[in-house]
């Protein structure tokens, strides 16, 4: 099956000028201004509007959109009338008011995803969801051409995050598709960065919408390759344009620490700016490098996005930090000659089955040196689907480590009263005990992560023992079933 | 072929009576007195003597034997002529002189192991030395008729260190096979604490002469079970029995931290008092549980004997003690139910690959519920004899980890001038780079340590690649050959 959706997304935008319109919960709304062109309007016009629903009111920053357009984008996130005022240093753009009625949100519109049982997430609307990421970087900068093979491997592929760089991998200036550029071109080959390129954002807001329409959160990593000199600039107009996407986190950087320029102050400032900014409080991490952790304890911070090849210290960064940890670089599948980019697909499922187990998650990526651009050569794709799968059927809510002392240690998830999963890995155990309560009646079956193999043990109660292959890298699952 | 050893090996003890003997260096001189045998010897005689030659001089204690007979052990460490004279509170035993010439060693007589090259070993002429080490515990408390079995096992294995705990696994009391017990019994089926049991050391003694005969360096592990009230008591008497064996190490405990009632100050006070009353300063650490690291940075402690499964933080021990490092519990190869004891066969191999690369030294051990007694039926023993020999084919002084940077990160160990060993674990690079010395000329073979195989690539120099299979636990030597 082919994917041929590229950029023919039809997507219920719902575009006003001073009427009454409807849009539902969590999707946008978009108000659409004529004003001047002349002068620098990225620069020096301020837009804004307040929306209003009863005593709640939320100020959200319009953008300039070129040709004289200007914008301003909403995700009302309450059902019900809303009002709103625009406010400009601009008379034209100043003062202009509406109404705006939002209705219930339908289909696969779950809203944003918000942290949700303190280590695990969940939809605004409480539709659970447990993510599972893509390493996609800069994919969106190669060019349209591109794009059928992109959506067909993520419509393929277990992934429901995407973690995307807003500024590509050449920064600023985009050396592998010089016309995808944040900024506009300037005379000299270069950039101008004092005026954005609406081409290029009206080209990943389709990206976004369209990982959006197939379920996939978009991990926006934003500072990557900024010019100091228009750090706050840029920012406010990726927020004002971006931030009306439910579907959007923000990163601030990949590999923050790799910028040896920055200090501690400059993240908080940014990441206080940037949680300012957000009228919608999306999900806010910042990458490291594994040389060095972030201070993920500041307020501004809703996760961990971490890299580390170890998942079990990545485990102790829960308790560390009191928020959910995604490592999203335990390393790739792949060939490469750098220690990043080589674990063989047997090690990244492994890695994926420790991550479940120890209550943090995981994020996929692929570096062989005869891969295909944009599609999977690697065995790790469909294992980490049949992961998803059993953790989708597991508690809706998520599961933590289960700490019952040595014997279980960094093996296990969930509850002996409900539901446990478990993963021995490197482990070859013979025989497993369990203490379940002796009223219940539990169901455990043996899988296989690796072969996708799902085996009926039986039905237990009470103390109990089951036998088990001696063999590394199996996993039980326990379901009490009354 | 079978190994009909026990109990039947001849050694060349000399055993002297106010004559002049001759003894081969770091073999022993035993002097036998008859004295009292009423009372209670073991607590009422003090026997010591002085052994000098030239300038130096030690004092060694003796030991009551029972029977009326005392002894007085000593391994010379310098050849020439020596003399002694015993002390004692015993008339009969006081002022006895007597010559030894301590003659050069011979054969396989190379010494005890001493720390060498900061992080290695060697014996004490020189010849080189890299622990493997068994778990043996408590294999010679379940009486005699198992040795055979033993002495095949160890004979056939790979391994030239044992630990063997003195106290047995019942401590003092042996409920293994009560028959063989430090100290004698008293007519309640317990021990008498205040009398060795001779009987049960002479039994001892001939399994660490045994043990010296196969190569095997004895890990003793000394306080595992002792009864506070008679610590110094016993490991006075120890200590007089044992440090004359050039094979011995002393291990304090296995898992100290398990004893909640010992505090720094208890390790310390015995760890200086053992180191106090060994008059050749053997090899001396003390055992750990994960839980907790010991103080290894102490005086009295010549090298880390330690217990993780993750070899690379066991390799930052290295830079944290300043001192050679064995993890002595890697976690065993097996099928028991608890994480320690069921890692299978392939991570054992692992963990001993890497801990080489990674500079530390790595302990086997095995525990299969259907195991044989005394006897090995797991797969890594053979492997382990495989990287034994390429380590020993390596470098005499051995290999430090090589660091050089990110890209070499935690695989290597060597020096590109000379000899490098890599193995790449879990990652699995299509092609590796090294940058040798223009003028030199290296060998590069890929080894595949579970097949244990050795494929040539070749002769380089300069900067070079070789391309390498996409598997992981692949390795590579490359060996300077001009």
């Amino acid at each position: 099956m082919k994917f041929n959706l590229i950029f023919l997304i039809s997507i219920a935008l719902t575009v006003s000028v001073f009427g009454i319109d409807t849009t539902e919960k969590w999707d946008f709304f978009e108000i659409s201004l004529n004003g001047p062109s002349e002068g620098n309007p990225y620069k020096e016009v301020q837009l804004a509007a307040n929306f209003s629903n009863g005593d709640k009111t939320l100020e959200v920053d319009g953008f300039y959109d070129g040709d004289g357009i200007y914008k301003i984008r909403f995700m009302p996130e309450t059902e019900g009338e809303w009002n709103y005022t625009t406010s400009s240093n601009i008379k034209k753009l100043n003062n202009k008011k509406g109404k705006l009625t939002c209705t219930k949100n339908t289909g696969n519109n779950h809203g944003p995803v918000r942290v949700s049982n303190k280590y695990h997430f969940g939809y605004a609307d409480g539709h659970p969801y447990k993510p599972f990421g893509a390493t996609c970087y800069g994919w969106f900068h190669y060019g349209k051409e591109y794009h059928e093979k992109i959506w067909n491997t993520l419509a393929k592929g277990p992934f429901n995050k995407a973690r995307i760089m807003i500024l590509g991998f050449g920064g600023h200036v985009n050396n592998i598709c010089p016309e995808i550029n944040v900024f506009q071109p300037d005379t000299s080959g270069g950039v101008d960065l004092e005026r954005f390129n609406p081409v290029y954002w009206d080209y990943i807001e389709k990206c976004l919408l369209q990982l959006r329409e197939m379920g996939i959160e978009a991990d926006v990593i934003i500072y990557n390759g900024c010019p100091d000199t228009v750090e706050d600039f840029y920012l406010k107009y990726l927020v004002s344009r971006l931030s009306a996407f439910r579907n959007v986190w923000w990163c601030m950087a990949n590999e923050y620490n790799l910028d040896p320029t920055k200090t501690q102050e400059d993240w908080d400032r940014r990441g206080n700016l940037l949680a300012d900014l957000d009228p919608y409080d999306h999900l806010l991490s910042n990458h490291n490098h594994p040389a060095k952790e972030f201070a993920w304890d500041k307020d501004y911070i809703t996760h961990v996005s971490c890299q580390y090849a170890d998942q079990v210290f990545v485990a102790s960064l829960l308790d560390k930090y009191q928020k959910p940890v995604i490592n999203d670089e335990p390393q790739y599948e792949g060939d490469h000659f750098c220690h990043w980019g080589n674990i063989s697909a047997k090690e990244l499922v492994h890695r994926f089955w420790l991550g479940a187990v120890n209550g943090i998650y995981t994020t996929h990526g692929e570096t062989y040196s005869d891969g295909k651009a944009f599609e999977y050569i690697g065995e790790s794709p469909e294992r980490i689907a049949f992961l998803r799968k059993i953790l989708e059927e597991g508690p809706a809510e998520g599961i933590n480590n289960y700490k019952e002392g040595e014997f279980w240690q960094n093996l296990a998830a969930g509850d002996v009263n409900k539901y446990l999963l478990l993963y021995f890995g490197v482990h070859q155990p013979g025989i497993w005990y369990f203490d379940f309560p002796e009223e219940g009646n539990f169901t455990i079956e043996l899988i296989d992560p690796w072969e996708m193999t799902i085996e009926p043990l039986g039905t237990f109660s009470g103390k109990i023992n089951v036998k088990l292959p001696r063999k590394p890298r199996q996993a039980l699952r326990a379901v009490r079933i009354n």
